[in-house]
């Protein structure tokens, strides 16, 4: 049973349905674009309507820093601060250990984060993750995870684990309102295993899986996410943090996930990557000059309205600011509308034809450029 | 007597009127955003009906290297390249003689241009440029002309105002459509006069004066331009190409100028500068962080509405891209708003009490910042 997660259909292991959270009820599966700083990079919060974008997730440990925890509250709370009244989801804090530039060490209770701007360096807690989160009027918060690149010890990966289950503890005691849990092990099942036994021993409202997506081959990563899926409860919303290509997230969808984050539309757009449903398309290729077409011929967004691949190309050949835009705009709404006619396959059961036509597209590792 | 241009109201030497042309009819006092390359930078054509743009400034010389006068052939014109069925100015090349990256020489018949890109050359003729002008569908064409940076000798600006004269027959003759001439004679008043005659001589449609904001000091150029002013025809439009500080351009004004067009809106925004009508306010200062107001009050743009000076702040500390998008917004909103409240100054005999507010708001020599 869950509070917050209603499954409406299924096909296979795929499920399709509703999060409910204090703005507002969000068809699952999910894709959430990324908003680290308060921003989905170059788009204002008044274009999210007619994008339909009903969750995004920003990152409570970026914040925090700035604008300061203090700054948020005083405006009344994230939503009001970004203009956005749908959901929110914010991460905690644990993915930065991967970021040079923050991560300073790790102890029993909490990471070392120093403050590239400040120089300050502070303890970064459990309890502290989930007060930022509480304060700053987050949807639905990330536990602090103790998060391991690729290829380290196992060793030092049990110690991993260790941590993340403690301070979940902790973060659940601490947080008011929807959180979610996360499963870390790297690549080894066994500690998979015992990670998602510990997690989920926890009654989070959900269940995410970290510490993939870090630079292990694919089909380790597609083995290991259909293994540790397993070990989640079916009735709770599942989150694959940080995978995001077209081809990968149906792949993920396949498995049983039901939310999904990542920088895949917005990076690859500034970029210069256009993700139709011909497949990618690179504006600044040469060939492109004197092609009059729209980048999808049926897309419904405000970029493919107003212009042509000839204008976009050229804007991105002279380095013009107006294409990031442009493309981050179209790809966002590429991404609302694969998610659409991701959960219609779901309660049509035509998700396989979906994916046949996703891996023409993409190419068979979805990484086609 | 003119065709397209019509006074509907004089205020000392203010004038307030219409200008004709095929895409419409834009009042003046106007300014022109500039769209170098086809683009107000950040600014996708869809604001531009928000924003009351009736009229912008491209560049024929940048638009014939790149995208290239085929490719916006093909494609209809130029309106339909960058979608705006407003009108259109174009500026013909002369004044890409003062940028180094393309300036190679200069010939009886025309300039050397050096594509930095290709690092082709061409002779680049007043034939040429009117050619360009004419293909991509410019409602109204620069002639092109001789332009010196400020302080070469008085040779060399005289040999610069004869090619000026000889060029603009030349360009008049090739021109279908609306054009405007250009007097050149840097800061020299008998060079001034002496072109003026020679091309006011010509029956273009209007009149700019070039070679002004180039590196003199303030008072000389306004010295200059008063005295130009007064030898261009009274019923034609009247242009000073590149001023655009809120202060410059009510002066300009007040001494008979109708078209003005620079970058200072929309360059000043990507620096993090605001206008308003309270002065200029920097948003990277760290007062402002937890500044909950609205940039201006009274003030209608859609970055207004949706967002406060904290936010905006945050962006800008951050190095988030949206920061330049909506300042941008509200500087060309700014521009535009105080565009109208000059021709409301002009038609209500007010406008010396609206230039007080501005010199209040912008310092006496309009520079505060």
């Amino acid at each position: 049973m869950s509070d917050i997660f209603t499954i409406n259909s299924t096909s296979g292991k795929a499920r399709s349905g509703i999060i409910k959270t204090p703005h507002g009820n969000v068809k699952t599966p999910v894709f959430m674009p990324v908003a680290t700083k308060g921003t989905i990079k170059t788009i204002p919060s008044w274009d999210f309507k007619s994008l339909k974008i009903e969750m995004i997730i920003s990152n409570a440990f970026h914040l925090y820093f700035r604008p300061g925890l203090e700054i948020i509250k005083k405006f009344g709370g994230l939503h009001k601060f970004i203009n956005f009244e749908g959901s929110i989801f914010t991460d905690s804090g644990g993915f930065q250990m991967s970021n040079e530039d923050f991560y300073f060490g790790v102890r029993e209770n909490g990471i070392i984060f120093r403050d590239p701007v400040s120089g300050e360096k502070i303890l970064f807690t459990p309890e502290l993750s989930a007060k930022i989160q509480n304060e700053i009027g987050s949807d639905i918060a990330m536990a602090l995870d103790y998060v391991l690149p690729y290829g380290k010890s196992k060793r030092r990966m049990e110690e991993a684990i260790k941590l993340t289950y403690n301070w979940a503890k902790l973060f659940k005691e601490n947080r008011y309102g929807i959180s979610f849990g996360i499963v870390q092990g790297g690549t080894f099942k066994d500690l998979r295993e015992r990670s998602a036994n510990e997690i989920t021993s926890i009654d989070f409202e959900g269940y995410a899986i970290g510490g993939l997506s870090m630079g292990e081959p694919k089909e380790v990563m597609m083995d290991i996410l259909e293994y540790t899926i397993e070990l989640l409860p079916k009735e709770k919303p599942r989150y694959f943090m940080g995978l995001g290509s077209p081809l990968d997230i149906i792949k993920g969808v396949m498995l049983g996930i039901d939310i999904f984050d990542s920088v895949f539309p917005t990076r690859n757009a500034r970029h210069g990557l256009a993700l139709t449903w011909n497949g990618p398309v690179n504006l600044r290729k040469n060939y492109l000059k004197d092609n009059f077409n729209k980048l999808d011929e049926n897309c419904e967004c405000k970029t493919c309205k107003f212009y042509n691949i000839s204008y976009i190309h050229h804007l991105f050949k002279e380095n013009e600011i107006l294409g990031l835009y442009l493309l981050t705009i179209h790809n966002i709404n590429f991404m609302m509308d694969l998610m659409e006619k991701i959960r219609e396959g779901v309660e049509k059961n035509t998700i396989n034809e979906l994916y046949e036509k996703l891996e023409e597209a993409y190419g068979k590792n979805g990484d086609k450029k």
